[in-house]
């Protein structure tokens, strides 16, 4: 218990960056506006989420402009994969010994 | 996933509460130095942590004395149970759609 507990990772602790970073393992590039109506999210709740990743270097965040529409683009990175899945074996091992 | 994230329990996001729940789900009734030891976390980590899962009714803390020296029990009531399983559901979902 006290291995599979050192694999919860505090950066994905949190629903909505576990989401997240759920939705980012199965498709490689979201836009923001994409995740919003998929998690069902406010902006600023998104934002500050997605920022966290960022900050951790698990999400790369592109800002461009389509049409002279700003849109946000978000990416795992390969070490944001890494931890994602770490994170994962974690909760696995912990939802297997409590079932 | 809308529907996945809304099982995630706020009160079982932090890693520290996920696993004494899970612990419990298991054993019917632990002692705060087994839960200590097991998971490795100061007393103040886990008198919190168990503090937080008692305002939220799923928890039940007994104090006793045993041989005149305190002792400290942690029961997960019925309704944390039923969340607990909730929450894992949740988790299994969004583990499940990422992989």
């Amino acid at each position: 218990m006290k291995n599979s507990l050192s694999k919860i990772n505090k950066a994905f602790e949190n629903r909505i960056r576990l989401a997240l970073m759920s939705l980012l393992m199965v498709e490689e590039v979201l836009d923001f506006n994409q995740v919003k109506e998929t998690l069902d999210l406010t902006d600023g709740n998104l934002s500050s989420h997605a920022a966290k990743l960022e900050e951790a270097g698990y999400l790369e965040i592109e800002k461009r402009f389509v049409n002279r529409k700003p849109q946000t683009l978000y990416k795992a990175t390969n070490e944001g994969k890494r931890a994602f899945r770490d994170h994962l074996d974690g909760l696995e091992e912990i939802i297997r010994q409590s079932s």
